[in-house]
Order: structure tokens, then C-alpha cells, then sequence
């Protein structure tokens, strides 16, 4: 292992992503990728009494799914690396909790899956483990509930929203295998220009996403043409734009081989989900989904996967004065 | 670096803790460990309008004093490894947002600050980091107004309730130093015995204590004899004392050599917080303020630090029903 510039990790014994398992809500599987998830539900529930322990079904059945997929014992995964969107990341630590795999939380954000593959992979390099797992999920229902609206109120979202991807997405990533092989991890800074509209996120995460871009070809020397493609985790048609131009302004074109999984996952014409797909899922669910498949059938050959969380558009939710609080009515 | 039995990794080069910091609030000021403290708080708000914000700040200044401490420009510190209890960990996020550091956020509850030094150190002895920073903060006013119940209500505490510390703790981990050294890392498991009381952490918390204290000593080798000090996060009273007796069950006799940070950070007798301290700053601050100096002073040289988290008490709380939610009256 050895550092690159300022911000960069060079992999030199590349762990290998072993397997991926996705499930996805019933919206995901009307949406352009459905066919390449492993499982589509067909209800928010699937047969739980909340959405919070749905989502918790749905990141244990995904975890079981991606290990049983790498023939790897559950017994020989050191270690998990999970998180999500909810208070106390309750969905990943119920889901993960029979696993009895020791277990490192993660708070992300819609960027916990790639910063669980980060910090995976530099055990698996380090030798401080074998194999990993690292998994995230997230729920539309739990998230607006948590973070906006309660769906009850029936509020109109603003055409900037995004729709909080129902899914999970599980890797299993191991020293030994033949790839797709991780090979450098460019941790990102936390780049605020002030956005503070929870239905906005595409415009507070753009700013973020273009400093690690630049950062990381700076670090490494590559140009946009190096990759195959250039792949963001929810920024959405918004910031998908945004991020376009930024680059531009920078010297970098990415017009051709750039995309976001938030623009992926849903039609926009068909499924009225306004500037696309966001959550800890969306990347989770279409890298686990489309893109590894991608990679296996050598499609693609060299991705860039940048994640993408928020900070400042919860904050106003979260800090609006010291009389707030949390009702629950049953 | 290497593993030892099934869950522990031994660091072969041993990254120093170089410097640590800690910042608490007034009620902290009043206990038995406030000469130990860096900064010790007036009140609850330092100045600003939530105690969201005191929180930040708190964690901001914490963070600020650390670096200053270690002789090692902020520019230097290739990574920070941070969280906290609120939604979206908005006080380490914020709190930490001016740095400019390449940012992991963390969520391990009460485990937060430990997991971190983990994170950290596993990144600084595989040569993916030469500096780290690891920080945490709560604040008992933001934490109960999330967890449980807002204090305006001002309802009544259970003699099993624990009181979460206002206040941060931060320590910059580097790969050169003359120690303290994280010499080795046990990650724990999820062990949930269905202890579903937000007021009695300590039940819920200390068979996972037990378990990562046992595989510790199986994979290791090493007795409890063999340290200076063995020290839990925030079991409190209760939990200190159903960790005692279900380790002697399991033949191991701590009772000459552990505490609890949660028994240590307040007067058990004067200052009225039931079964002692709880939150990520109380084994942030104690660690970083006195167990830290003891190390450096040699009044201890080997000790074993198991951070503590809950998961199930909050579950309840959080998944009531599909129809909470949050409201906010300004």
C-alpha cells in the first residue's frame, strides 16, 4: 500500500470484490435496471410491520445472499463494515446481528457502501483481515419519515427532490480472487458551499464530488479518458448537471463517460421520481446490480465510483431550536 | 500487522497515540476526573443558540486542541475517522467541516471514539495514513432530546438511567512516536440479549462486553492479570457489576483491576446521575483526559480499553410504529 499525491491510496495486492447481492422495492424493480438485481419486492413491508424492519429483512437477506454468492463461509468473513440513513443505524445493526460477524458502523450516508468498501479493502491489503463484508441499505418510507415528511402528510416534493432508493446493496471483498480488484480509494473532504435545502441534495453534493474528482486525478495523474466509466452515487439529474459543468470549468471533460447511479435507477419520464434516485442504497444497489455485472463481463473495464453524501441540508432540520422533538403516536 | 485467533489483530509497528484532548461540560466540571480535562464548560450552550451547535463547537475545539498538541500541522493529517449520536452525526460533521481533512464518518454509538482509534490505527500501521485524527462527542441535552425524551417534559430518570456526558474527546494516532502505543484491536460483535430499556444501557450493553473481553483473552493468550487496567466505555454501576460477575463465571476474575468510565467521570454519591455516565464522550473525554496521562506519566503502562455500544433499546423506540414522527416547534 502506498500513498499518491495528497489524498490517495495505492492498493498494491488489489482485494477482489468476490461477490454482490442487491434487492430492491417495488418502484426499483419498475425502474431501467430491475433486471439486473437479484431480488425485486413487491411490497414496501415484505411482510414486516414497519418500514424500519423491512429495511432491516432487506439488508440481512441481501448480506445473506452476497455470501452465500462468494462461496466464502460466513465463519471466514473477519469482519463487516455496514451502515445506513436511520437513527442509530438500526436497519444494518438488526439486519447484521445474527451474522456474528464483528462489526465496525459506518455513517456515510448515501456514501456508506463505498466508504465500506474502502475501509474494507485496506484490511484486506494490510492483512488486518481475509475478507470482508460491507453492505448499506435504505428505505424511502423510513427516510422521508426520518428526514423529511411522514408520508401520512401526503406533501408534494419539490421537482429538485430525490427519491430515497428502497434496497440493499452487500459486497463480500477478499484477498484472494481473480477480481474485479479494487486498486485505489480517494477519500473525500467535506465540501459545504452552503446548501441548505433537504430537496435539493444534487446541488450540496455536486461541490463535494468535483473536489474529489480533481483531486483524484490530480494524485494520480489520470485524465477522464483513463475510465470506462465515471460514476456518481446520487446526485441525480440536478447535480449530475452541475457536476458536468463544474468539471468543464476545470479542465476536466467527462460529457462522455460520465453518469450517476441516481439518474440509472429510475425512468424519468415514467416514474415521476423528479432529479432521480438518492440513499444509501442507489449507489449500493446499482453497483451490486448493474455495474459489477458490468465489470465481470468486461463491459467495463476500469470504473471510477464516486460516492456522494450531504451534511447541511439535514442541518437545519436537525438544529431548527432547542424545542424540538420527536412525537411518536402509535 | 497480524491476526491473532479469530477476531484480533496484533499492529507489529505500533502506531503512537501522539496527543489527546478533551473538552466537558458543567456537570463533568463538578465530578471526580475535572482536573484531568483540557477545558471545562460553564454551561450547556458555550454561547450558541442548540445544544447542537454547543455539540459542534465542542467537538470542533476538542479536535483544534488536539492538533495543536501534536506538534503536526493539520495539513499533515492524511485522515479523520469521527461520529457521534445525532441524526446524520451532524456535530462531527459540522464540527469538523473547516478542517479540511479527508473524511471517515463512524458510527459506533458509545464505541465511536474506539472504533475510530481502530480505523485509525489499522490505516497508520498499513501505510495508507502517517497522521490520523480520531474524534467523538455528545452532549446530554441533544442526546436525550433524540433518544428519549426532550427535557422540557421533564420527566422523571429511572435509578437504572444513565447520564450521556457533554463534551468531546479527540487523539491524533501517527506512525512515528515514542508511544502510547495500540499495540492490538479486538472488534466486537453484535450481542443482543433483548434488553429493550432505553434507561438500562448497561444490561443491554455488557454481554457484548463479555464476549469481546473473552475472545480478547482467547486469542491472545493473555490473562487479566496481564494488564495495569481494564477499562469499559459506559457500562455504568449496573453494567460494571453484571460484567464482574459474568466474567467470573466464565473464569475471570477483573475485580482487582477494572473500572468503568461511567462509574469514574461522576460522583456516585453528590451528583445524581443514577447508574453513572453514558455517550461517546464518556469514554472519549475519560480516555483522552485521564487514562492518556496516566499511560504517558507511566502510572499505567498496559491497560485494555472496550468501548461500548447499545442497539437494542433504542430499536423500540424507533420503530414504534409506522406512523411517528418528528416534529419541531420553533
Amino acid at each position: 500500500m502506498k500513498r499518491l499525491g495528497t489524498q490517495t491510496i495505492q492498493l498494491d495486492n488489489p482485494p477482489t470484490i468476490v461477490s454482490t447481492a442487491s434487492i430492491v422495492g417495488p418502484k426499483e424493480a419498475q425502474g431501467p435496471l430491475a433486471k439486473y438485481f437479484d431480488q425485486c419486492l413487491d411490497d414496501e413491508f415484505w411482510g414486516e410491520k414497519t418500514w424500519e424492519k423491512a429495511e432491516s429483512k432487506i439488508i440481512k437477506e441481501t448480506v445473506n445472499m452476497a455470501v452465500t454468492k462468494s462461496g466464502i463461509a460466513a465463519t471466514d468473513i473477519d469482519y463487516c463494515f455496514a451502515g445506513d440513513l436511520l437513527n442509530q443505524c438500526i436497519s444494518s445493526s438488526f439486519g447484521l446481528r445474527e451474522l456474528n460477524i464483528p462489526f465496525f458502523g459506518v455513517f456515510g450516508a448515501c456514501s456508506t457502501f463505498v466508504e465500506s468498501l474502502c475501509l474494507g479493502s485496506v484490511f484486506v491489503e494490510s492483512g488486518a483481515a481475509t475478507n470482508v463484508l460491507c453492505a448499506t441499505s435504505s428505505h424511502f418510507c423510513s427516510a422521508e419519515k426520518q428526514f423529511r415528511f411522514p408520508l401520512e402528510l401526503g406533501n408534494q416534493r419539490p421537482q429538485s427532490a430525490q427519491w430515497t432508493v428502497t434496497g440493499s446493496g452487500a459486497a463480500v471483498v477478499s484477498a484472494n480472487g481473480t477480481g474485479p480488484f479494487i486498486t485505489m480509494i480517494t477519500p473525500g473532504k467535506i465540501v459545504d458551499m452552503g446548501i441548505k435545502d433537504a430537496n435539493n441534495m444534487g446541488a450540496a453534493m455536486a461541490p463535494a464530488a468535483l473536489d474529489t474528482l480533481i483531486t483524484h486525478f490530480r494524485d494520480t495523474g489520470r485524465k477522464p479518458s483513463y475510465y470506462d466509466a465515471i460514476i456518481t452515487g446520487d446526485l441525480g439529474y440536478i447535480g449530475k448537471e452541475i457536476l458536468t459543468e463544474l468539471s468543464e470549468t476545470k479542465g476536466y471533460n467527462i460529457k462522455s463517460n460520465y453518469n450517476d447511479c441516481g439518474v440509472l435507477i429510475f425512468d424519468k419520464e415514467k416514474q415521476d421520481t423528479h432529479s432521480g434516485g438518492s440513499g444509501c442504497a442507489c449507489v449500493g444497489t446499482t453497483f451490486s446490480g448493474y455495474f459489477y455485472k458490468q465489470l465481470q463481463e468486461k463491459k467495463l473495464n476500469k470504473i471510477l465510483l464516486i460516492a456522494t453524501r450531504c451534511f447541511n441540508e439535514f442541518y437545519e432540520l436537525s438544529t431548527r431550536g432547542k424545542h424540538s422533538w420527536y412525537c411518536t403516536c402509535n
